[in-house]
């Protein structure tokens, strides 16, 4: 097929797309290291994960084994009304930027909740209404993963409780509204709901929240009532292997007109686009079968993987959930007010983590006012208003195609575009305003926050 | 194809796109009647109407006889970045209505612009580009059509200037940073940039804008400024020829599987989505190859089709602009401010007005809270936050298919997914928060403005 032209948007049929999800642990060496408790520093069983998480998705987050897990046909059905998303040729960004390059990328974008968020939360609402539960509860800081959980929930007929950051609350009434529209309750957290929001809201009257206080909020909600189950949009095992659906219908999609990538790139916040993308061609990285570049990009405002620590934490600010080993900016570490554009977790996936550490793929910083800018470019010439989360990705493409001209060399990039930015208009106002800023944390900063890393041996 | 299950979406080929525009002018035997001079109430000649339109598209307005205008390489190659769209099976809204009646929709949302209309601003940006112009000028009220031209100027590097109603420029913020994004400058109107701006702000102090305001403004501009044209969104015979490419696709995607469609829903405020949806599908209909049933909904607070009157008119409130022979409820009808859905505009695309005179189509108007609990089932179901706008449609086509459930027919539907809502969030939470009420003008409100319709024997 490489002598056709690759078309603009390369699209499987149904029957092309994934039946099943890979597990990238299955073919690591070194394992990601467990969750732990807290308390005894002992990895977590499944017994005590259960209470918190829908029992499948507990045996999906334990299982470091299989290799392919089937996909139940309820999800395919449901992936079908969005999916297969398209594999764009970038040929107009090439163009423009005059590159031998050839980039393409993965677009997750066109779905009511604006990111690849929703591949993960129809399969655990599909999961939570198959053990039967009433409903299940979250929190959400911007709202893309509230949004894809309430869309997910609404479609298996699940109650939806999402605590939202209160200053997003206030700030992003769009978000709330559309999940309002998929029958979602929406609580500003801190809330008078919840024992723990009682007593932050004493403590600290006035307060605007924090994704550590509704995390601790839903995860007491879905505790204490009967039939309900805390889910979570990024980070965990089950959550990369949900996410993988992005990596092998891109792979099928190239594979399909005989493309082999030389990198792959996406941005990495907890690790759930990112870890989903790169899935199949790190597989036959780890199996030796093929070598690829592989580069996550973070904000050089919340740098976990090129400035953070390898070591056990919490994965919350509020410190009441398990210790994840992961690249950690400590737990208590808030990136600057000023930084615009999502991937604002401290810490990061643990299996990503342990594939960094082993040196099976790199990482890279950005700063926000060069991110827009490559964001602005890339709309001006694809189309697409690009979410700023993405727009790192968009970013580090531009600048390896720009060495390729320099070069010469005909790269074949892979990007991944998770979403888009129509809610992420003020932080463009800013941009377009010269109201933007680079912020980036000092060592002294980051020192203070890795030394309340919990003490584990 | 008919034993084969359809999938949820069909998507054409790049090769089984659409290579020419259907006029559907060339096969009507009642042709629409032509632009007229306010002041000498003859037919307008190419050589008036080049100072406002560009030349080639003054050509495709008059242009009564040539079926096919074949789509110029470079548009082509635009609309591959974004088409073809999705023609889908509602498989979800089916079951859910539990009708047997086959739902198809026609999903033009995913684009930036977030509707059909950037279809038609590539093409008019096309022809300013190749005519050698520096710029366009146009005016937006929510802005749609605002960003859609933002966009198709900005790839062809073209200068465009959006008068925006003021009101919406200052509750629409997002919109306008979007167009901001593609390099557009954006003024609100009434401004101080023009004569006819200065001239309203002097005697209305304190005006938030209106349509008719912008549009005087941004014809002043393009009038008075060498190397501009101004160029208009929707209503003229030339927007309607460049959206047939939604009714073409539409077509070929229902004949790739032997689909036959009972009816064709869409709904209508100057007609550029209905006209293009149903225009091969008129085509056939008028050369006697084929019946459908073509349904045109619009608002009950802006009734044109369904309470207007067949006769000559300004398209303006300005009463600056050509008068057209249309169904209209008179310029000086201005919708209720509590109208929150589009579809505002008092005429009706010259070509659907004879259609509809001809007996050629019906038309059918709808109550805004009906229009919201259409779309918030929809998009429950679908997974899409439908336009308001677009919810029009969706309302027929569930009452159509609610129909069929009580007669047990197994029709087979069609209706245009416009765009989507997620700029039309302020009118959703007016919705949940039940504040949307429905305003139905009274027969006197219609005869007052009626009463105003210009003397044209």
């Amino acid at each position: 097929m490489s002598n056709e032209k690759i078309p603009y948007k390369i699209y499987l049929s149904e029957e092309e797309m994934p039946k099943a999800w890979y597990n990238m642990r299955s073919d690591m060496k070194n394992k990601p290291a467990p969750l732990m408790h807290p308390g005894t520093h002992k990895a977590l069983t499944a017994e005590e994960l259960t209470p918190i998480f829908c029992e499948e998705l507990v045996k999906q987050e334990l299982d470091e084994d299989t290799a392919f897990i089937e996909i139940p046909e309820e999800i395919r059905e449901f992936y079908k009304m969005y999916r297969p998303s398209p594999l764009v040729r970038a040929y107009c960004l090439e163009e423009k930027l005059k590159t031998p390059a050839k980039i393409y990328y993965k677009f997750e974008g066109n779905n009511t909740s604006g990111s690849h968020k929703l591949n993960s939360a129809i399969a655990q609402a599909y999961y939570a209404k198959k053990q039967g539960l009433k409903g299940v509860t979250t929190e959400t800081g911007a709202g893309q993963w509230g949004t894809a959980l309430s869309m997910a929930c609404s479609y298996f007929d699940l109650d939806c409780k999402v605590y939202m950051v209160k200053v997003s609350y206030e700030q992003k009434p769009f978000r709330r509204e559309v999940m309002r529209t998929y029958g979602a309750s929406v609580v500003p957290s801190p809330s008078e709901t919840t024992e723990v929001g009682k007593k932050i809201l004493s403590e600290h009257p006035g307060t605007t929240g924090s994704l550590g206080c509704a995390i601790s909020e839903a995860v007491e909600v879905a505790t204490k009532n009967p039939g309900y189950r805390y889910v979570l949009g990024s980070v965990l095992n089950q959550v990369l292997l949900h996410q993988s659906v992005i990596g092998l219908e891109t792979k099928a999609a190239l594979d399909k007109y005989g493309i082999k990538p030389d990198m792959i790139i996406g941005c990495a916040g907890g690790g759930s686009n990112l870890g989903g993308l790169i899935a199949p061609f790190m597989g036959e990285k780890l199996r030796g079968e093929a070598d690829y570049r592989i580069i996550a990009v973070e904000p050089a405002s919340c740098p976990s993987f090129t400035r953070g620590t390898f070591a056990y934490d919490f994965c919350d600010t509020g410190m009441i959930c398990p210790l994840a080993k992961m690249y950690t900016l400590g737990s208590s570490f808030i990136p600057s007010a000023n930084h615009a554009g999502g991937l604002r977790f401290h810490g990061m996936s643990t299996t990503l983590s342990q594939l960094y550490h082993d040196g099976l793929m790199e990482a890279t910083s950005v700063e926000q006012t060069s991110v827009f800018e490559a964001a602005e470019q890339f709309a001006r010439v694809e189309g697409i208003l690009p979410a700023p989360e993405s727009s790192h990705a968009i970013r580090v493409a531009i600048d390896e195609a720009l060495k390729c001209k320099e070069t010469g060399e005909e790269k074949t990039i892979v990007f991944g575009l998770t979403g888009t930015g129509y809610f992420d208009l003020v932080a463009y106002e800013k941009f377009h305003d010269g109201e933007m800023t680079d912020v980036i944390p000092t060592d002294e900063d980051i020192a203070a926050s890795v030394a309340k890393l919990p003490k584990v041996e």
